[in-house]
């Protein structure tokens, strides 16, 4: 779909859903009957190759196949396999990528590798940034006695051109949606003696990344959103193969070992990237992920960034005719895969939603998420959910007691 | 059994498994047909509960559930509730313990949180410990700015005494299956100022453990060995109560934090042993460990622990008999739940059993380890995997060129 070219009534989505190179890609996801699900960017469905995989993985592979699945059945590659495969999807090649750890210990374990690397040993950290990402740089900063820089928003730059640094810094903001130039930010990294670590969860499998290309050095990034692994799916690890070679991982455990089977007292990083690999990978959930990525095959990742901001136009053209403000960019170009609607109230809409089988999300003070994915997203789908979102509005549906009790997950 | 009253015939052994108090627990475990599994040290088997949680995990909960297991399913609080479960079998109180990334990513966090504590900023580890844990303390020493000492075997408690520094120690040494006296060793940390951070990996689920009335401080340890928790499971954490108030884990991820859906972006850790949670928790695997661990319900740790030193006097006695040398300790109480025994030729040995369907494992460069858990391994078992060891040695049947081609895993 063009930019701008918004569709008008549900029978116009209907028809861009009939023209959509991404129209087969929705069978392979095992939604629940009666939801439309727009929290893929916080937790991703299943496929039913994932459902499928994750029982071999059980049945046959653990239960029966046992220690010698090992080597049977590949658990030892899953790290670099799973990376492998990944690595399409960011734009970079395909022995610079391993699963392993979570995205808190992968953004410690590469901020620490980046910091004798970099001009000055400073930790800088926005304020707006995901919080995980800002407690991470204290702590690195207290263990490892760099200094700690936390800025405002979008100041990340002007310090790290400031200081030649360690910036920690995600692509896409998790509240607002808004992207970074990668490609310009780089540069001013390169020109500083700086490096960035970036954390690319909230923009994989719906940008169309190319990270090589952009001179990215570092970065890691969750699995469980755009990607769909499974809740709580490994995060990977991708550190331009030049660079990688001469980075010293803190976390030494026997996975990032040259041959961790050798039981060598000594230790010898493994080649690359795989050195940040650390303890005995998790295979039940990397199966789950490995089975998950095989979505996107056959698919241009062009195609699913386009779809990603026409399903966001639509959403926010909607959304501003019920009075609502967007919160997210109103240029598509400037956003990632979900879009944030400010509402004073939102926590309780989105529970009224949610009661309705509409599932987006809500972050506090006042902003509803909705997440568009377009392997299983429809424009009717989009429509669909607007739909009740603007009865509900004009009905107050959810100005009820119920809808306004603090959840403990929001 | 009473120690040192060995079986000496099939039947003998017939005899103990009918009187043997675990004898229902075996029924527990999906064991594949024609095979005698004896590397429940290095990866346990699956329990039926275990395949069905898993499949459920998937399934109903993530498939169906989507988002909303977070709270339906109680995903949010897996790692404490996995943690009190599996407190049990460690002796310690059930809010000390939560299940959080690998083992080698809790050495690091305890030994650095340990680091402020001890009277001097020392990580000594002996160069007989398990390679990752040896590994993880040059990491930590180098970004830490600690000093490192490695030394020899059995040096480690010398070390502590000398330095009053940060030991990182196995309970039950990964080759010898050796045992240190936990309770002793803490009395000699605490008289030098130092603390112990304990690797329970090879001990968990095969040791009667009382960690708490031993004065045990700090701990990790695997839960895919004797735990059955599956391939790669999630490890644990445990901090003794009072003293895991004043800990600072240097991986400050958001699951440690004291209310991590405020996303607030000041770091407030949690309460307890909790804040050495760091990134979101692998659901997966964290729920087949959940109901691995029912297998133990209803059955004594000191059952346990007793009938894994009966199989190992009766490997051993049988061993000794063809004329092998025991790696391990012959006295029972010096030993965890496997036997190491050696063999020049012990790679392709342990080949030719495992065609044979009985599945020990080797360690470089002559260590034969046979894992006893008691739970599923029958005293018929072991007498039967023994009779073929017998019969190979006596045949040589291992002496072929294909059991000696080196696997990448051993």
């Amino acid at each position: 779909m063009t930019q701008g070219r918004l569709p008008r009534s549900r029978s116009d989505c209907e028809a861009l859903d009939r023209a959509d190179p991404l129209a087969g890609a929705r069978a392979q996801f095992a939604l629940p009957a009666g939801v439309i699900y727009l929290d893929g960017h916080s937790l991703g469905p299943a496929t039913h190759g994932a459902l499928a995989r994750v029982e071999q993985a059980a049945r046959a592979e653990w239960a029966d196949g046992l220690i010698r699945s090992w080597n049977t059945a590949g658990w030892i590659d899953l790290p670099r396999s799973v990376g492998a495969k990944l690595a399409r999807l960011i734009g970079v090649a395909a022995e610079d990528v391993i699963v392993a750890d979570s995205v808190s210990v992968n953004l410690f374990k590469l901020a620490a590798a980046a910091l004798p690397l970099a001009k000055s040993r400073t930790v800088i950290v926005e304020a707006s940034e995901f919080p995980t990402d800002q407690y991470v740089a204290d702590g690195l900063a207290r263990i490892s006695g760099a200094e700690m820089m936390r800025v405002e928003a979008d100041q990340g730059l002007a310090a790290l051109e400031r200081t030649g640094g360690v910036l920690i810094r995600s692509i896409v903001n998790y509240r607002t949606s808004d992207i970074l130039d990668v490609a310009a930010a780089e540069r001013v990294a390169r020109a500083s003696g700086g490096v960035i670590v970036w954390d690319l969860s909230h923009a994989t499998g719906v940008l169309d990344l190319k990270l090589a290309m952009d001179g990215t050095r570092l970065a890691t990034g969750c699995t469980y959103k755009f990607l769909n692994g499974g809740p709580g799916a490994p995060a990977f690890v991708y550190a331009a193969g030049e660079l990688a070679a001469r980075l010293q991982s803190p976390i030494s455990g026997w996975f990032g070992h040259a041959d961790p089977f050798a039981f060598d007292a000594g230790y010898a990083p493994r080649e690359g990237v795989s050195r940040f690999a650390a303890g005995t990978p998790g295979v039940l959930s990397l199966s789950a992920l490995d089975a998950a990525l095989d979505a996107f095959d056959g698919f241009a990742l062009s195609d699913v960034a386009a779809k990603a901001r026409s399903l966001g136009d639509l959403v926010i053209a909607r959304a501003e005719a019920m009075g609502l403000e967007a919160i997210s960019p109103k240029d598509a170009g400037r956003r990632g895969g979900h879009v944030s609607v400010r509402h004073a109230q939102g926590y309780a809409v989105v529970q009224a939603l949610i009661a309705r089988g509409i599932i987006p999300d809500f972050r506090a003070p006042d902003a509803m998420r909705f997440g568009l994915a377009p392997l299983y997203i429809r424009y009717v789908d989009v429509w669909d959910a607007m739909d009740q979102l603007a009865d509900m509005l004009e009905t107050r549906a959810w100005d009820t007691p119920a809808f306004h009790a603090r959840a403990a997950v929001t």
